[in-house]
């Protein structure tokens, strides 16, 4: 494998974006950051065997490693503009990486993100993503912005990476085996792991009517738990309340809670705000194309409580969500 | 290795710069960029066994990791402002982590550059990171504008980091063995690959004398042949009066122009200038704190002619130099 062959192979297909003053080709991109807003930086990386099964397609690997990305500028409100790309790959690999191109390209076209670096190394696989977003000034959603008394919602529906992990085997079943019945559900399920929606639209149209936000990648009790900490308050999360996709309702109860509320991977938003604004957010997210659940509340203290169906606590058959889960964010 | 424990490891240290609105510690960061500037955006990853021997001292590998992406920055003329890490490690590595950190934030301190954001996964050793800097707006410098007349320079030494790469054995040694005498001699080869000096200072001084740069990362020939293909042009480069450090000059004639006319990892700057303004490019350079040396010249067709003393061309003993290199920019 030559390495400048590669590049040559991205740079021909990487795209343009009317304000990339210069992109791939030189040391480094040349990009404009206009006035009254804030550049957003996020890197995420994936790589085989841990963040990803080693047989996972090209192109949805390529999809992926750009989605979770993208993902967590959704959770501030950005809107996507560049990304740089570092692609280790192990040999000779003009196939893969077409086949990596098409989803990354894809996912990069629909948020008009141009790619505009990195670099192409000789390495066990790995894919470093590097996405770079605009926000209005001081408009950005934080996680340390949660307050008591604030209602705490979700994007979509939670659980699906997660059962899809399971189905293949790649993720023990919390609470034993969880089958799910149906080609098509189970094809619905692994579109949602291997390519998960950021939900940019989502994100922007929360700006001025959320507070704390943050992305589904680790497990909602997870990344609900950063909000709490980051904003020095506690959280309540009623499981009974979780969205579930018709995929996913299959799957009996407590089954199907241990995997919403600890699955990660499903690239969704949780957020809190205002409680009297819940009409706004519900109709601002359904312009945005997706559903809002609400499924819990700001507390005083510190902690996330997930209640079960009549308001007792419930412990989660395993605490963390490691194998196959996004990187940890810095 | 708990991924979170040593993200907060990083968070402790990592530092920080009075501009920086939101590091560490959410989904992205949010950075400004004042007005009048554009942003300058490079990644560069280095591998285990690609880029760097499995041995390398970690501080070394830290240093080495940041030097490489601000070099980029320093070709473009650009100032570094912040940047991300994206770790692979293999294991528990607390120790190592460690000693990564005081390299690369020994570095960065020394730019004044803030680490914002990435992430550690479990993999293969890996380390991917992305800079960010900032330019006045339209002053950057390029890689397409070398013209025909222009003087072509060097600052700093060439074919140190090789040398010590064929004296540690990791590089077979160009045109036969290369002895070295000395043990300061070595130590200060060794330290020319380990901690590259990225030319920011050089690179700033530059904006407005020198019209075409790039950072000697692949090899001089190369580089500045990347200079030639986006510029539409031809250069010559003098073999006899590349600028060969003490530790160098010990080495005989052929065998040195080898190894500084194709041997990567110097960082040094590689750039073109009108020919009238000599004087005042060595002047500038000398204020940075960097020797100038003019090398050779942009000629009309394409391109590199490398020419020893009496003038006639000269065939390197090997094209290119692809182990232990930097990654290829896209």
């Amino acid at each position: 494998m030559a390495e400048f062959d590669l590049v040559e192979r991205i740079r021909r297909r990487a795209g343009a974006r009317a304000d990339v003053r210069l992109g791939i080709g030189d040391d480094a991109a040349l990009l404009p950051v206009p006035a009254g807003h804030e550049l957003v930086v996020t890197a995420d990386t994936l790589n085989a065997g841990v963040h990803f099964p080693a047989g996972t397609a090209p192109a949805d690997l390529g999809w992926k490693a750009l989605a979770v990305n993208l993902s967590d500028l959704a959770s501030m409100g950005a809107r996507p503009a560049w990304c740089t790309l570092s692609l280790s790959l192990p040999g000779a690999a003009e196939a893969w990486l077409d086949g990596f191109l098409d989803g990354f390209l894809e996912l990069a076209a629909r948020h008009d993100v141009a790619l505009v670096g990195g670099d192409t190394t000789r390495g066990p696989l790995s894919v470093a993503v590097t996405a770079l977003g605009l926000v209005e000034q001081g408009a950005a959603l934080r996680r340390d912005r949660a307050r008591p008394g604030a209602a705490g919602w979700v994007t979509g529906t939670l659980g699906d990476a997660a059962a899809a992990l399971v189905l293949d085997g790649h993720m023990p079943a919390p609470g034993g085996a969880t089958p799910v019945a149906g080609e098509e559900a189970r094809a619905f399920l692994r579109a949602r792991l291997h390519r998960p929606t950021p939900r940019v639209e989502a994100g922007r149209s929360l700006l001025g009517l959320a507070r704390a936000c943050v992305d589904v990648s680790d497990g909602l009790l997870a990344d609900l738990g950063h909000i709490c900490e980051r904003s020095g308050v506690g959280a309540e999360v009623w499981l009974e309340a979780l969205p579930a996709s018709p995929a996913l309702a299959a799957v009996s109860g407590a089954r199907r809670a241990a995997l919403q509320a600890t699955g990660g991977d499903d690239y969704e938003l949780c957020f809190t705000a205002p409680a009297a604004l819940r009409e706004e957010v519900a109709q601002v997210l359904e312009q945005a194309g997706v559903e809002a659940t609400r499924i819990g509340r700001i507390v005083a203290g510190s902690g996330v409580r997930a209640l079960a169906a009549a308001g007792s606590p419930w412990q989660p058959p395993h605490a963390g969500y490691q194998h196959f889960a996004p990187a940890s964010p810095l």
